[in-house]
């Protein structure tokens, strides 16, 4: 993709000399960013703009092109494109809008545009979005005059809307940050967000890669991939509110939501999810200093106030503040007005006004093995500190460099001083105290999470016994052309050999009471039927039927409640305080996904629950039910001996292989499996699966 | 407290001529910002600053002087306000350093200058302070010389650290609000919070009240008059670490720290509390707009990305999109171009480029009676469009104010833009659109929770017949020397009318038999001893105990493992699967407050209580259980009955009335009320009691 951001050359398809030509402020910004290539534009009607001869057609251009630049009406497009092809142009850049954001014309244009990019091995950006830059090359070509020229920086955008990513550009540019590569991503009809990303991650010049996306085309593989990433990735994943309005029916379609899914799986793939361009400058900054490799930090202010509010800041993120050398603290008595000071850490240095005697002091405090990173709040009001102020920031940024120990740079300073250093602040710094502490925080947590395992094992399914029963329990299913009702359910988590609470199928009085019998009282009675499965609550059960009485009363009345009865179900009942849920689904961004959490009330109390991609495997099952926030009520409390774990986890990796491997299968869930009071055993009461029918009309939904 | 804003004539003292002097900064500074009244610099030098003569002494100036500003040595200072007062100075702004925080030579200082302020009725800032200032009198009087010359607003800042205070103001000066009355409080000597706050209630040219402290004087008058206050009070309370590292033995004690009692009275009193400057402005901008009187928002937006965002924040903080009237969206159509504007609320403006043709639309939408407020997201990145963004600011802010209704304006707009915006923008804009959602939200939620109740219930507790009572109990507790033990606790409760489940004090194995006959089978054994109440953890307790035969089991291993016991307490085993805590503590800073929460596992996973000053009455009891973010798990769920929080209410109401009557007891705690499996009903089955004792060596600790 280095073409696409470094050409030796450009076309410019779509210009004219005209007033309101967009495409002259290309060939504008190409010039003020000071590309270095060879510039040709494109039009219709001959002429010049910038000095630039028009050429009538790409294919009229004597030399070789390395990009286009395409800014004509839609219906133009798939030709360019094709005619790019002809003369050996392989990347594109489509900023034309009118294609399937315009409707069912738009869609049948972008076929034909796929098409043409296919047969002619043309790679593209876009179709409707803002361009390219790359402040390093100067390659830039939007089709609006950018306001400025930007600085160059580490940081890649990759924008689905230009809108937001030119407020991050611009934002990053003032924030002693900046940006390398810039792209909007529009349609992302040929290149998509793991073609970025994939580059990105190799891509020497960018060290830190920014997201702002408003679906994903392949967000699977883009999960996937950013497990393996060694660089920081932001993610503004917007769109969050929910796509599909059916009634979930089950806990796990309610609770693995469009946009849940997406927060728990870009946060196991340790992706730093953001929800604003300030949210996005704040981790962009954070990861621009070096890394913080433990918690202790050093607040050094010349603001008691400001120190006090650091120290809280710090108290709310889980830092510590060792205390500082001896060293240290005689260089600072040296220089401050006796007894007025206060020495420790935080340390105060409001009663120091020489600058130059603060970098021997940082130097000192970075160079104590026990301190990972500084906090260095620095108030001024006076205007004669300016120049001060901005050596201060550049110095600081230094040392920060030579120790390779990170240095949040507070500014508690007037507004010019501010806006100077907005321009030109080279090292990140920030305009309020908790905001620098919490980017710490957010950097210190993604690099104590960085781990190199694969977000869900490949091809483990492939070698279990069970999966010709399961087939064969599918295939017999799928034939019925009904949806599995309950005892189905519980027969197929006999195949995965997950224990399930003992039961029995009755078709009769008699058949029940041997059930229940055989099970052992107490029971529970379930109704099993067609108008059973479509119900959402849990009707057509009693539970705690003691004995054989009881049973006849409990039968007689489901009995008469219901009129397409298959049978009633006999359960053992099982004491349990403890619930817990374990559910896989087929998402329409992720494929197959697999899910817990405790069930019950917990559930929605606590909203707690643990996504991945499926297939997981049994460390994968561990660490999803240690994530829950709940976790600590799966321990040993108030008599209940610890919850049996290994249970859950291994329903979990059962279902996972399960729906990873059975295409068929659209949801399965294991709710409750109970926890006993007794010995923290774990025991599936209940089951239901969703299965892809054969002519399905949606029933269930 | 007008003449220190607003006086006629200033004297301040410790001028002179030399080139370090401070006090000229004061005078500076009043010239700067304009100030109308006469100054009288006063030095022990004679000489001129800026043109005006400097005084030997106070009692030298001719004429009447409102305010003294004194930043002379410490030690000078309590003469110098004696002599204010002889000279009927009412008011002092004692900027001078040196007091209590250079150790016990200051703090004696301290005490000079009380008494001479009594003695001659002067009422002072500080000491320890950075001053006053006034943008609207131009009174200006801190010691350096301020950067530029602050706008007026109607924001007052009250700030304990001149530091903090001077970020606020600067940041706000650049916000679109601006401020008009600033203090810096410094040590609190003679005015504090409670002061201030009195005043800023009252006065018309303040709004929004802001405060920055490290502590409270004055804690529980505080939030009761913000209680009363109708102007929003922002609240940055720092210093949040643990004061106290004694181990908490209870867990009221545990709970009810003191940032954990600040944080739920200040939210029980409707302060907006904030954590950084970065809050602060934008709750200040908040409250700067009109008020936000429902939930149902318009989204106006230049860019399709930026309106995606603007509905995700929406979502998020639970706004409303309802569709717009026919009216605007045919007015929006005549200036489109056909097709590609998107027409809904949220609303893409993008096609739009006269900024002219906004003003219209965004009235129309305005008069609509079901839109309540409007996110205006105004995205700009072409030079040419600065003086229109300007227009625009003003504008929006003209019709906001026409209409009554909120504009959240977001300004998405270049570098220099941004500047210009934030040195003249005169009506409340963000640069980021979840910040102006989240300030709509912030601002409607204070709104909405305005009540005008007081935050305790005086003198409720003077009537109760128990009082006499307990009184007894308390008297027979402290003439024992001993702190209470569990069964003291529990006759407590009887006194109180709590119910308890039924209990008696065994001192004999057949006394023991006797009593579990009475109470029922099973029982539980409580050891009942001096050493037991050091105990932290619940040694000492056999639960379960089902017959006489296990009864004989478990007294003798109780007996065998305690040398010291008074007895063994004999309950009845009351089984419930939800517990509730209530009790109550003497804050250090708030004094009596009551507290609730659910007990057990609960608390330590929801970490959810609810804290208010005691004594509070039925009402204000129900309202603490209703707050709990667990109370769903106190209504009916999985068979159990709702939970009987009236039990809960009236030992919180008891207990809360009792410690605010009787300042000998430290700390009650009932815990737990167990919630009956069967009924929901409440029953105490623990409690304990801490008591200031005579000769108290604080023997529990």
């Amino acid at each position: 993709m280095d073409p696409l951001f470094n050409p030796r050359s450009v076309a410019v398809v779509g210009v004219s000399a005209s007033k309101d030509n967009l495409g002259k402020n290309i060939i504008k910004n190409l010039l003020n960013f000071g590309y270095q290539g060879k510039i040709y534009p494109v039009g219709t009607r001959s002429g010049e703009v910038e000095g630039f001869r028009i050429y009538s057609a790409i294919t009229e251009i004597p030399d070789a092109v390395d990009v286009a630049v395409i800014l004509t009406p839609a219906r133009f497009v798939p030709e360019i494109v094709a005619q790019c092809g002809s003369r050996n142009v392989r990347w594109g850049v489509i900023q034309t809008a009118g294609f399937r954001e315009s409707g069912t014309g738009g869609i049948a244009l972008e076929k034909k545009l796929v098409d043409a990019a296919n047969r002619h091995g043309v790679h593209f950006v876009g179709p409707n979005c803002l361009g390219v830059m790359d402040t390093t090359t100067g390659f830039s070509v939007p089709f609006i005059v950018l306001p400025s020229v930007y600085r160059t920086g580490n940081v890649a955008i990759m924008a689905q809307s230009g809108g937001m990513g030119l407020s991050l550009a611009e934002r990053l540019n003032t924030s002693g940050v900046g940006f390398g590569k810039f792209v909007s991503l529009g349609n992302k009809l040929n290149l998509d967000e793991v073609d970025y990303l994939k580059y990105l991650m190799e891509d020497p010049k960018t060290n830190i890669i920014y997201f702002y996306l408003e679906d994903f085309k392949r967000g699977r593989e883009f999960v996937q991939l950013a497990v393996e990433s060694s660089k920081p990735i932001i993610l503004h994943k917007s769109n969050t509110s929910p796509v599909s309005r059916t009634i979930a029916q089950s806990h796990t379609a309610a609770l693995a939501t469009d946009d849940r899914v997406v927060d728990y799986l870009t946060r196991a793939a340790n992706i730093v999810r953001v929800n604003s361009v300030s949210e996005a400058i704040q981790a962009a900054k954070a990861f621009s200093m070096p890394e913080l490799k433990g918690k202790n930090l050093a607040v050094l202010s010349r603001s008691g106030g400001h120190a006090v509010v650091a120290a809280d800041a710090c108290g709310e993120f889980g830092f510590c503040f060792p205390p500082l050398g001896k060293e240290v603290l005689q260089e600072i008595r040296r220089h401050a007005r006796a007894g007025v000071i206060q020495l420790g850490n935080p340390l105060d240095l409001g009663d120091i006004y020489d600058l130059n005697v603060y970098f021997g002091i940082v130097e000192q405090v970075l160079e104590q093995p026990d301190i990972d990173g500084i906090v260095h709040v620095h108030v001024s009001h006076m205007a004669e500190e300016q120049d001060a102020t901005r050596k201060l920031l550049g110095e600081l940024g230094r040392l920060a460099d030579k120790y390779r120990k990170p240095i949040a740079v507070v500014l508690e300073i007037p507004f010019d001083q501010r806006t100077m250093i907005e321009k030109n602040g080279d090292y990140p710094f920030f305009f309020d105290v908790r905001e620098a502490v919490q980017a710490l925080a957010i950097q210190h947590e993604h690099h104590s999470k960085r781990q190199k395992e694969p977000l869900f094992v490949v091809g483990e399914g492939d070698k279990h016994l069970w999966f010709d029963e399961a087939a064969a329990w599918l295939k017999s299913r799928q034939e019925s052309g009904q949806q599995p009702m309950a005892h189905d359910a519980l027969e197929l988590l006999e195949i995965l050999q997950i224990p399930t609470a003992p039961w029995k199928l009755a078709t009769s009085l008699e058949g029940a009471r041997e059930a229940a019998e055989q099970v052992g009282y107490p029971v529970v009675l379930k109704a099993v039927g067609a108008s059973l499965l479509h119900k959402s609550d849990r009707g057509g059960v009693v539970v705690n039927v003691e004995d054989s009485a009881a049973l006849k009363r409990a039968w007689d009345e489901l009995i008469s409640s219901f009129n397409d009865l298959e049978g009633i179900l006999v359960q053992k009942m099982i004491f349990g305080m403890r619930e817990m849920i374990a559910g896989a689904k087929r998402d329409a961004t992720f494929g197959p996904v697999v899910l817990t959490g405790l069930g019950g009330i917990w559930v929605e109390v606590l909203k707690d629950v643990s996504i991945r991609l499926a297939p997981v495997d049994r460390n994968q099952a561990m660490e999803m039910i240690s994530d829950l926030s709940g976790a600590v009520l799966l321990e040993s409390y108030r008599g209940l001996k610890p919850a049996d774990t290994a249970l859950v986890a291994k329903a979990l990796v059962r279902i996972s292989q399960l729906i990873d491997r059975f295409p068929e299968i659209r949801e399965v869930e294991i709710n409750p499996i109970l926890l006993c009071d007794q010995d923290g055993a774990g025991v599936a009461v209940d089951a239901r699966v969703l299965l892809e029918m054969k002519h399905d009309e949606n029933p269930v939904l």
